[in-house]
């Protein structure tokens, strides 16, 4: 993420500390069931001090664009997005095979080694799996815990509760359509297209904002359990709110607003990922360099670059998918037969393309001004970052 | 479960319907994500369509315990715990390597099958296995809507939030320490017991029948949201509640009663299961014959008879425990060698010990006088049974 980025290092650091004291609540109760829960404790804090905090910053800022006030009850609501997706993580990196995570070994591998290095009974890889299926189980139920405790009205979180139910289906759906079509080979750019849309735009940018304008009162305009709707909170925006007229239109174009922006940014985001994911530089991303090809996985970026191979590149890019030998010799051919296809630079150009059709969407959009303008450096910081 | 149980039959059948009606409205969720998702929604009802339905039973006998009304809202509540489980058993299959969940493929199997029986790329281990861990995920995560889309007034579901977060961070702490100590070779009868405290007992029992309390109101009165709590749905109970007095006494010590319960009770209920983990029939358990032994399950049974056993009874279950192969003639062998060190009869007299706890704990705790006729029945029926 570049450091530059108010909007975000606004909500990052209050974040990282709504974070810090939920977990060490939860290290205490795990530590109740005895002693032998501490490397767990550890694992998911170490694993909790990383991050961008993407998902509670486009939350606080749904919030905030619907009018909610700054007060420290949406940082945890919004800081609640970050267990889950942690928790999802420890599972994604556990069916990948990463070694690596926020430049750590990945909960599966920490517990593998842990087994190892004891000589314990039976499999270190199955000790290893057992320990991040049950780490990441905890992380995503403690997602409800966070956002019910975190001293939003009852009223709110009852409005935001189907939108976090929503998202959490979603991006497990999205992991199974990843899973399914790399099992069935589908190496089109519509079907890598489709897996992103569930398993990144909408997960990483349009629910958490939705969540945020949900939690707010938007879109539900009318319901007498709103309490910050077209209400005093949008007092002193200088106008920016309310545009369209009435409340119900205000709310219901702000959520077509969010999604007109999030869909949009969310594919820019995963394309500067995959990017990142074959060129980027170890010491930013936390990953070994291309790490995706090392993996396999289906991204748009390599399901372009095979659209427009010539026989050569293709064979290139064939020989060093998905092997897990891949040495720094290896990634710098693929590096270049896949840059040599014009992929890289067709994903470029569509970042751009995404990222001003995002901030268009804001334009006239009924949020106040400040959140508009916090959206538009987010939508700029999540696409034009290093690491 | 033994068919005549009346208190667990009348919740049963509510609770399925429940269960069918939400599972019905995520199918369509899930499809709108893609029609390749049906698959994993077919798996998921399959799954839920068997169970006993046993926290369920709890958690609304807890509530009704409590002065709680019978009503359709708190059958949802509590169906769902069934979720929470179901997605627990998916996860637990696949660290087990567990081949079959009542008396189908386990769903890392079925999806393992699938990728194997259409020959598509990569392991079909690792499909079935991504498929299991999200598909767990997935209903790890429906408990929360389930549970908050109850219908439940918003007061008994922020009383009750509490309780399902400590339930399920205790449940996955108490599978990790089953995890660990299977690693370490921990085969003392203290260490499976405190597994059996968290894993079972708490989880199974205590925690549901907590959760029933909580959500009618049972250990918070004197707060102004607590609807059920001292009130007229009392009135007409024929005397058995407010025996010690005043409101704050009662819920206090109906909440130690429904411990003082369900704690013995879910170490009985382990224990029986211990016994049909050994010498349960498929046709009534699901599983296949010795299926624990086969699993190198480290039970209080099987800890037991190792405590107890002669040199030659050792070897024989030495031999079998953890062995992938074992067939019917080692399965016969092992029993024989496990009843012959007296362990059975051991857990046997384990069992009447803790179900007469159990019941006793239920005479004079201020309870409804039709709640604590159903959990003492409830007690014999979670260990009396032969599946």
């Amino acid at each position: 993420m570049t450091p530059d980025s108010a909007a975000l290092g606004h909500v990052r650091d209050r974040v990282d500390r709504a974070l810090q004291a939920f977990v060490s609540e939860q290290r205490g109760v795990l530590l109740a069931a005895g002693d032998d829960l501490r490397p767990g404790a550890e694992s998911i804090a170490g694993l909790l001090a990383g991050g961008k905090r993407l998902r509670p910053a486009f939350c606080y800022w749904g919030w905030r664009g619907a009018g909610g006030p700054d007060c420290p009850e949406i940082i945890k609501a919004a800081a609640a997005l970050e267990l889950l997706h942690a928790g999802a993580l420890v599972h994604d990196d556990l069916m990948d095979a990463s070694d690596t995570r926020r430049g750590q070994p990945s909960v599966h591998r920490q517990f593998e080694a842990r087994h190892a290095g004891r000589g314990w009974h039976g499999s270190a890889a199955a000790f290893g799996m057992g320990a991040a299926i049950l780490l990441g189980d905890l992380l995503i139920c403690w997602t409800d815990e966070m956002f019910h405790a975190s001293g939003l009205p009852p009223g709110a979180l009852r409005r935001g509760r189907p939108v976090l139910d929503r998202m959490r289906t979603e991006v497990f759906a999205g992991q199974y359509l990843d899973l399914l079509g790399q099992a069935i080979g589908d190496e089109t750019v519509a079907g890598a297209l489709r897996v992103v849309e569930f398993k990144t735009a909408k997960y990483t940018i349009e629910r958490p904002l939705h969540l945020g304008a949900a939690l707010a009162g938007a879109g539900l305009a009318g319901t007498d359990d709103a309490p910050y709707a077209g209400g005093g909170a949008l007092t002193g925006d200088g106008g920016a709110a309310g545009r369209d007229g009435g409340t119900a239109g205000r709310d219901g174009s702000l959520t077509a607003a969010y999604t007109a922006y999030g869909l949009p940014l969310g594919i820019a985001f995963q394309l500067r990922d995959d990017i990142l994911g074959v060129f980027g530089d170890p010491a930013q991303t936390g990953k070994p360099a291309g790490d995706d090809v090392r993996e396999g996985k289906r991204t748009v970026l390599l399901a372009i670059a095979r659209s427009r191979a010539t026989a050569g590149q293709a064979q290139v890019i064939d020989r060093y998918l998905g092997d897990p030998l891949l040495d720094g010799a290896g990634t710098a051919e693929v590096r270049a037969a896949i840059a040599g296809t014009g992929a890289v630079a067709e994903c470029e150009r569509m970042i751009g393309r995404h990222v001003s059709e995002a901030i268009a969407a804001l334009e006239g959009a009924p949020m106040t001004g400040e959140a508009r303008e916090a959206l538009a450096e987010l939508a700029v910081a999540a696409t034009a970052r290093v690491g």
